[in-house]
């Protein structure tokens, strides 16, 4: 059956009833030790699948971390498709945290590997890298629309290294004098306003919560739409970023945010997670304006 | 047993006794249509080792597109692992076109994935995405160079779409007044010298046959080194690059470019694939300055 509903639309739904709050599921290696997991792709989707059981119905949203699936190559795969399996059947919405990224037939296959209704890797949006142009993602964004998934394509990452490249000033085209990161909001943005069926775009961004935007000169309002432009907002808890700073942080795009949040809450260990997710959520859910 | 040859003094002895042409593994739908294969993870496997038994002797490289394997989720990443294990065995070098990217120990864990001695993804060199700056792939740099494996970073691509993104000036830290990709290139031979123990680095760019690399401000002759830096070299073929262009496209730059065909080759089907290897490898070795 044809989902009926973008993934913008459904994403603002899950805001609405359940929150912003976005678990990571980063089975990396020191966690699995800390968790009394074999370092494995058995003890990866152990660790996946306790994760989603924490998150069923106090958080709305997950977001693995495929690099710590990938580590244990097939069989790492096959763990992240339980894993996948256990959150939809859980009602969770599921962000792959991929950075995939190439041109041609090869972005292509990545958009049909993980946006395919009923694929093995099927999940809700996935991360991508326009760093060969926002052109060449052009297919995974058509793929997206039409079958009700979302793209977070990374923007301003919150990593200190990336500020050289991605504050870089445009000299050609259409987005000659804005900085690479702020190319790549005008040219998303753009794209919600093209193709947006509803007030909701489904083409979002990666902005990292450490990120000095005006020095980027990213405009947030310009993401409040209608269509709006959702945003996946890395960089809260160990990364410097606090939960009631999300308002101040965003500005116009604070409604929008994805708040992901994954050692905070991981290190809570698999007894204490439900808890760490459940009080993360809340506070949170205060933040919101 | 650990490997006492860098890869990038690896790569100068497979150029010398075998040349230069990399043969891509491209399993894409339309090809397994045309080879008379199913669009499954078994008709990839099945392509793979076809190419690989084609490839054997007569060229010296392969390179696997990830995409199109991870297509078909865990089943097809055991096919990809099927065939690197063909390729190792037909002492094939493999370069695995992944252009993964990340930070901090997510980037670790595709380092770890795919440059492990042993690991069931084990690869000889990996292509790699710096969007999030060259900063945030330090721990795979090092994790190549401590385990005698090499990485292809991507610089200028061979797609016009990426022209905007790649030229872009960057104006703080030590590249200021470069472009991204020079600035990259500037980055990786930096590493190469600092770290190489020979004179061949291992740490390579991807630098497309179809890019005007005065343009993007990238000074080919910095590549020569001691230690020389190797290029991955995408566009021939299909995308409009002719081999006997290579002297003149990558000038000080050309031996040491893995110069890698796709469609040009695969094209020629199950049957006559191994005709058409002999052949452009015989092309491109006749192109040899």
């Amino acid at each position: 059956m044809a989902e009926t509903l973008s993934f913008g639309a459904r994403l603002a739904g899950v805001f609405d009833v359940v929150g912003q709050l976005c678990v990571g599921i980063d089975p990396h290696a020191y966690l699995l030790e800390q968790w009394g997991l074999p370092d494995s792709a058995d003890g990866a989707r152990e660790f996946g699948l306790i994760v989603v059981d924490a998150a069923a119905g106090q958080a709305g949203i997950v977001k693995p971390q495929v690099a710590f699936f990938e580590r244990h190559g097939s069989a790492g795969f096959a763990a992240l498709e339980a894993v996948l399996a256990a959150a939809r059947a859980a009602g969770l919405m599921v962000i792959a945290d991929a950075k995939r990224g190439d041109l041609g037939t090869s972005v292509e296959a990545y958009g049909e590997a993980w946006l395919t209704p009923g694929g093995p890797l099927e999940v809700d949006a996935m991360t991508i890298s326009a760093f060969q142009g926002v052109g060449s993602i052009a297919v995974p964004i058509r793929l997206a629309f039409e079958s009700g998934k979302g793209l977070f394509v990374l923007a301003a990452t919150s990593n200190p290294e990336a500020r050289d490249i991605q504050t870089a000033k445009i000299s050609s085209g259409g987005s000659a004098g804005h900085t690479v990161a702020a190319s790549i909001v005008r040219d998303v943005v753009g794209w919600n306003a093209e193709r947006s069926s509803d007030e909701h775009g489904s083409i979002g961004l990666v902005l990292g919560a450490t990120v000095d935007f005006g020095e980027y000169g990213i405009d947030l309002s310009s993401l409040a739409g209608p269509p709006s432009t959702p945003v996946l907002a890395p960089g809260f808890g160990h990364q410097g970023a606090r939960y009631s700073d999300l308002g101040s942080l965003y500005g116009p795009a604070a409604p929008l945010a994805v708040v992901t949040a994954s050692r905070s809450i991981l290190q809570a260990g698999p007894r204490d997670i439900a808890d760490a997710v459940r009080s993360q959520a809340r506070e949170v859910l205060a933040c919101r304006a």
